[in-house]
């Protein structure tokens, strides 16, 4: 990288890091440039303004969310396999994130009442992830993992409130078997739509719990 | 009320209105005396400090919480019509605050890494509303309506995760849907756990759908 690419990677690697922990609103250019010990003009060199830095860290965000828990989950077999890898990347993640929180959930609460291009740019790849489980999940109806008659709206509104919900528990009741609780509450769900043939499918537990004994 | 009575209730009212506006951190004396065109030293005189007022919002949002949903609840035969009563009054306070959203959500969100009064305040009444669910569904079994192996902890996490979704789908997605996926998501919870014998039990459908239905 040359230089000024990677001024602006350190920029926005410390602005990822205070939006993380005071949300995106609490994203100054001041409070950057004290952190980066540079210029207020030095930092607008690299961002226009403090708009564009706060989009370019949800962009960032999520680039590193797709790297995280998206692309991983790609080696596994379309359908219920996937499906349930890329749950248990995100659930993963949570647990490795639950000191900062993300950034999705926070910036929800954030932003759920200031229209803008800051709640925009959240909200689109808020529904990109949504988007992509619903392609999973309809994918395990395709091949007969799920059955046919299954609400995968339904389904994958479930699962994103179990991820809610753990985020709540873990970050603000300080809960963490909120984790253990997602594993069951998924296997639950998955059984309730599961036909008959699909028990030898791979990946029969979501295995959260274990990703996640790992990560502690 | 004497006057001076009247007054603190007013103050407490303004900022009850601020805080679900913009969060319990945007409440300050200031914008509280400038709304009720009084001094700051006026506000001072009914609530010592700012946390003071903080935490006074709180016990009255929780107050209002308890008279609109818990107490209505406890007409309903103890166990599953009463946790259903529950759940449907949780859900309606829902759909008629989403303009403003719900201060334990937002609460949540804005104190999961603020340590302090406040948020042991928050918390305090989060869990006992997290208690009183749980004691229902335990109430549920004992009656013989929910089978006895039923883990109530995973129902009422798996029941306060779907509120967290139609808090996040109603306002940052702008997705009203969310209150017939409650509906459908509780009744095939409660079908999961249910004895034979339940099915006469009243309230056979959560109904929040209707209750909701009336309230748009």
């Amino acid at each position: 990288m040359r230089k000024g690419e990677q001024t602006r990677a350190a920029i926005l690697e410390a602005a990822l890091d205070l939006a993380s922990r005071d949300g995106l609103e609490g994203l100054t250019i001041g409070l950057i440039a004290e952190r980066m010990q540079m210029s207020k003009s030095g930092v607008f060199a690299h961002f226009g303004s403090r708009e564009d830095l706060q989009i370019a860290v949800i962009q960032e965000y999520h680039r590193r969310f797709e790297e995280e828990v998206f692309l991983p989950s790609l080696k596994e077999p379309h359908g219920l396999p996937r499906l349930s890898a890329m749950y248990a990347g995100w659930v993963k993640r949570h647990t490795r994130e639950i000191d900062s929180g993300c950034m999705y959930i926070s910036g929800a609460v954030e932003y759920d009442d200031r229209p803008g291009p800051i709640r925009d740019e959240l909200l689109s790849m808020v529904m990109a992830w949504q988007k992509a489980l619903l392609r999973a999940a309809r994918q395990a109806v395709k091949h007969g993992h799920l059955v046919p008659d299954t609400d995968v709206e339904q389904l994958v509104f479930e699962m994103r409130a179990m991820v809610l919900a753990l985020h709540h528990d873990a970050r603000f009741i300080g809960d963490r078997h909120a984790v253990d609780r997602i594993d069951r509450g998924y296997l639950r769900l998955i059984d309730s739509y599961r036909t008959p043939s699909s028990e030898s499918t791979p990946q029969r537990r979501l295995a959260t719990a274990d990703a996640i004994e790992a990560a502690r």
